[in-house]
């Protein structure tokens, strides 16, 4: 139970400071934080509520979006807005700042790829000196236009390993990964670059590409098999339950927490 | 020109007959015809029909389901689905039985793959002697669950190779295998056993898991590049192109047509 942490979208009604609250309310002892949230009440004000409530940050989400473009389109400096995301990291006390890298820009996939890679080289050498690991999250393929050019577990391995494992590594989430036939291959091989786990599921039909995830348990994941997996491959740090779901998110924070702590009890440990 | 093929699910309102006459009519000589449009006039009329207008079948659409589920989880035999399919191909005069290998049954990934290998083990033979080869195409990891724990071009091409090639091949469909990047070289692995290209592009943003296709040019696939690849590994056979669109369904079918050689010339050639 020590390794479960709430990923904050999780209980996306919730503010920061309720969500800290939260966890130390429910004995969660991690976090994952994301930036917008920090933002509405600012850094300090946030690493101050996380010292005093005793919750650590397994991560801070997101940096990335190297192609250029947000998901609804607009530009966007990713290298700028990553560099930022990376001191927060450090203000907040995490290592780990997970990456979204970017959909595709003008309907170059292969040059959005590049561009990926090329934003690393320039971010890594920031990132290590400041004891920040980026983390690559693979997203679903289906999120490839919009979100992220990285569609896989071994192809983020790939772009990882051109750099120091202190400073960059790879994101596991079981949404995005876990029907890849090569997933258990490629986690294996991501031994000594593991730098989360996000567990959650997916619903069945899946009508949604973007809010399809359920907690653990509602869906085809097998959330022991790939937990052992990672363990495996050396990782033994915080786990996240990440869910992006309307109902999930209409229903009052502490329900979910309760809820959430089950599933990670019956499906996960 | 000689090469376009209309795959009947892009002009889903039209009959099977009125696909043939509007082929015919639009000077497009193939087309991939689907059983639930073939079942309505009967095998020995849709045979008919297609000599009298002098249009060839690229494929038939579909055999599989091999994990024992349709995507509405109502219980299939895909196996005798799959030969009835066989010998419907016989009559309609094509080789190639595209397989729609079916999704997660029993929340059990692993064991569903392992369902397909078998019935292709059991199948194989069966095609073989009657001169049908079996195409498995890979569909996008969104429809994993419900649709094809098929996911890769990569994984079909290894399930494939345990097959003779005039018995097991592949069917490349861009949609489903666009941002995976390791498609290029797949397709190189896959010369000889490339059965079937299938073209359309994807709608940005993605809305729908089943029907966010689009006539090519309409979104990030890079269509030239990828026919390029499929020809470099030996393909030269029809193109069908295959949208799922609720648009394009409301659409008269021969305005269809003309849209569909507009883009086809333009983005495809």
């Amino acid at each position: 139970m020590n390794r479960l942490s709430l990923n904050q979208i999780t209980t996306k009604s919730w503010s920061l400071p309720e969500a800290v609250e939260g966890c130390a309310a429910a004995g969660i002892e991690w976090i994952g934080l994301w930036r917008d949230k920090v933002a509405e009440v600012g850094v300090e004000e946030s690493a101050r509520l996380l010292r005093r409530h005793g919750v650590r940050v397994s991560s801070l989400c997101r940096g990335g979006f190297f192609t250029g473009v947000t998901p609804e389109g607009e530009p966007v400096d990713g290298i700028a807005m990553t560099r930022e995301a990376i001191d927060e990291a450090v203000a907040l006390g995490t290592d780990v700042l997970v990456l979204v890298v970017g959909g595709v820009a003008d309907h170059d996939l292969a040059g959005s790829r590049q561009r990926v890679a090329d934003a690393l080289g320039e971010l890594a050498p920031y990132a290590r000196e400041r004891g920040v690991r980026l983390g690559l999250e693979p997203l679903h393929p289906m999120q490839c236009a919009e979100r992220s050019v990285l569609s896989t577990l071994g192809q983020a391995l790939a772009l990882a390993e051109d750099h120091p494992a202190d400073a960059v590594g790879v994101v596991v989430d079981e949404f995005h990964v876990w029907w890849d036939p090569e997933v258990e291959h490629s986690i294996a091989r991501s031994a000594g670059r593991i730098l989360g786990f996000h567990v959650c599921d997916q619903l069945v039909p899946l009508t949604d590409t973007l809010l399809g995830r359920a907690l653990p348990g509602r869906g085809p994941i097998d959330h022991r098999r790939l937990r052992e997996c990672v363990e495996a491959a050396g990782y033994h740090g915080p786990i996240e339950v990440e869910v992006f779901n309307a109902e999930v998110w209409r229903t009052p924070g502490d329900v979910v927490l309760r809820d959430m702590i089950g599933a990670y009890r019956r499906h996960v440990l």
